[in-house]
């Protein structure tokens, strides 16, 4: 099996070093006080989610998230060394949280096949159980109806049991948690059996889950939460924000609500000519259209004119019709495309900063080499090599130059951040016991 | 200059693996949820000192802490590779104790002749930095009127301002501190310009320095916290805890309460002989004798019988009469001798846990070669050559031997971090507020 999370190798990245970016890495480095004590007063204020894995893209001119997961797969991909990191972050959640804990019980996707998510799941169980607590692993799959062991690639095997519901309380066979964690995005919907557990910790809560939550909420919320961070930075907030759009009513299969998406698609990129205009930038512009619920890179699509989503052919309708687990596409965000200049060996590389509590514990690049080239590549939920950062993103190093890899990393950590708190926003104003 | 703490190697231990310390080490192990309960509760009562450091001995049959420094030099001697977990920690204390600084002063020892020391006091600014303060040094030597540079090997140099205080504030010019740091033990008492600050954090408190802190108080508290642990792990308290006694009234000079020290090594060695007998145990029992109040390994003395401290000669009364500062030694404390069977490359090593608000963050080896053979260990303050742990403390492996690498360093940590909760019980008992 491919490791290369054990690689020593430094990432060596050939983003623009020069113009808008360097000078943006350049604010955020001599500005790192003011941010932490920015991200300080905010966190006095604000909960952050449990978990969160934060995809960004950094286009050499602009650094911006482009993804907020709060159900975050993948930590078997961060790099070893800050294992340490993530189980103190942990210590920490508990004692803000729940410091009487003694039991977790962690309830995860149905992957039981991707051995990928196996040894993500693995490594939050021994992440948790480092931090002091008693882990099972419950599983929401109907056809476990006993403990079973599932084999995990490099580690022991996992114990899958049946959840067991009482009135009140979800449990399993002698086993009451005190903390529910969900690794499972609830893109389904939410079962029966997590509804109306008034005494036990869920974390994140349920209406984290995709079948509440909405990217265009978490987009709206981040626009605010940028426009606060670029005002005291005194920086354009478009450098660290991408717009987008909304089309709430929208039906691929019967080519409903198309006329919204064109007219979307038109202005979002008549938007950013302007911009890049301004910074003198010479990259096409174009933009995501994705559904507004939901994950996993399906029902995806750029788009660069806004004659690309008039009249679909039936492949592409299909695409987009549905994402995971047959939920269909109704509503559908329409957001900026940032380029990604980030390249390791000449292959794409994409961030991903992972965080716990309030917390950066690492990340990873998506190194997204020729697809199809490599068998490994090919498994589900893997399309792209992972390679961990060599840096925790916390160490910022004032005396080297704004690109140096821990300032980079920094700058990654920060902006991850910012997605974080607009998550902790988004996730008080779509809280139903609020509402 | 010797950077042993960049050596890949992973420390060869040769204590013995066999016996009750394994016994101990296991009982740690299996029981790691049901200790991070107990931890978790008891800082629910208790707030840790802001930071720590802990000398341990490994005997192969006792593993126990054998001082207790709240004022800790030798962060520049932790693994380079856990900067970003001391960050974390630091956030975390920042965030219980004084969410709203933005400013902090380091106010260290006097020593800028020892590199050492200035390295620490480098790294410790570094690590306040990075966690999002800004960090100024003040200084007590009262001939540096005027903000000077003193070099620093291997990092930029330090600069050094002269205190300013007003009616209630302590600060620098142009600098209005929220928290004061102190990495200063106070030996030579509190000096006026630190008294009095009513609106101002000073960490660790006034109380905890040398003018006010006794080895007794400390141990007394840890004996409480031994006994409750070994309630909670059923195993004999005597196997984490030294014994102890203490003469209050004792002058070198003029040899007086040699009587009562007499009688404490007596009774001392006399029980450790019984608890010698029940393990089994073929080495000789010593005692140590030090000053109660005081650091630096001056006034310290082995003695395996009790005649050796009847008519000490010239010399070792001037040994024993004054510690750092001039510091008279009146108070002894006569603490149980644990054996160092800990060996790297057949140099005795002997364990330093570190750690930072309630969190373990690292630790190292004073490894003791030959002294003298190598003038590097002849320099003031550094008679040993530290060897970073390669490990952090918190991240047992719970399917490996209890006298695996990570493991051995979970119990190192666990019985640091129950120093760190009798350092917190003899704070709250010596609080002048208090009383």
């Amino acid at each position: 099996m491919i490791r290369p999370e054990n690689d020593p190798m430094i990432p060596h990245l050939t983003t623009a070093l020069t113009g808008p970016l360097q000078d943006l890495e350049q604010r955020i480095l001599e500005s790192s006080t003011q941010i932490e004590y920015w991200f300080r007063s905010q966190w006095q204020e604000h909960t952050p989610p449990f978990y969160c894995s934060v995809d960004l893209r950094n286009s050499g001119f602009k650094l911006a998230p482009v993804d907020t997961n709060l159900f975050p797969g993948g930590f078997n991909n961060l790099n070893d060394a800050f294992i340490p990191l993530c189980v103190q972050a942990v210590m920490t959640a508990i004692d803000r949280t729940c410091p009487d804990a003694r039991n977790l019980l962690i309830v995860p996707e149905n992957h039981t096949r991707n051995a990928f998510y196996l040894q993500n799941v693995s490594r939050l169980a021994t992440l948790m159980h480092q931090a002091g607590l008693n882990v099972r692993i419950g599983t929401l799959i109907p056809t476990v109806t006993q403990p079973t062991e599932v084999a995990v690639p490099n580690s022991p095997p996992l114990v899958l049991e049946p959840l067991k519901r009482s009135e009140r309380r979800l449990g399993l066979e002698d086993f009451d948690p005190c903390m529910i964690l969900l690794n499972n995005d609830l893109s389904a919907g939410v079962p029966e059996i997590l509804q109306g557990l008034h005494e036990q910790f869920v974390l994140p809560p349920l209406h984290a889950g995709w079948a509440t939550r909405r990217k265009s909420n978490h987009f709206a919320a981040y626009e605010e939460v940028a426009q606060q961070f670029a005002a005291l930075l005194r920086i354009d907030p478009w450098l660290i924000n991408p717009n987008f759009g909304v089309c709430g009513e929208v039906n691929f299969q019967e080519r409903a609500g198309e006329e919204c998406l064109v007219a979307n698609v038109e202005a979002l990129i008549a938007q950013i000519k302007v911009k890049y205009l301004e910074y003198g930038v010479k990259d096409a512009p174009y933009v995501i259209v994705k559904a507004d619920a939901g994950t996993y890179g399906m029902g995806i699509m750029a788009v660069r004119d806004a004659s690309e989503v008039r009249g679909l052919n039936r492949k592409q309708r299909n695409k987009m019709a549905v994402v995971k687990e047959g939920l269909e596409v109704t509503e559908v965000i329409v957001q900026e495309g940032v380029h990604t200049y980030e390249r390791i060996n000449e292959a794409v590389a994409e961030p991903v900063v992972y965080m716990i509590d309030r917390y950066v514990v690492g990340g990873f690049y998506r190194v997204h080499t020729a697809r199809g080239t490599d068998d490994v590549l090919n498994v589900p939920g893997m399309h792209f090599v992972p390679l961990a950062f060599a840096d925790c993103c916390t160490t910022p190093d004032h005396n080297a130059h704004p690109g140096a890899d821990p300032n980079r990393f920094y700058s990654y950590g920060v902006i991850a951040r910012l997605a974080l708190l607009a998550a902790a926003l988004e996730l008080e104003r779509t809280n139903p016991e609020e509402a």
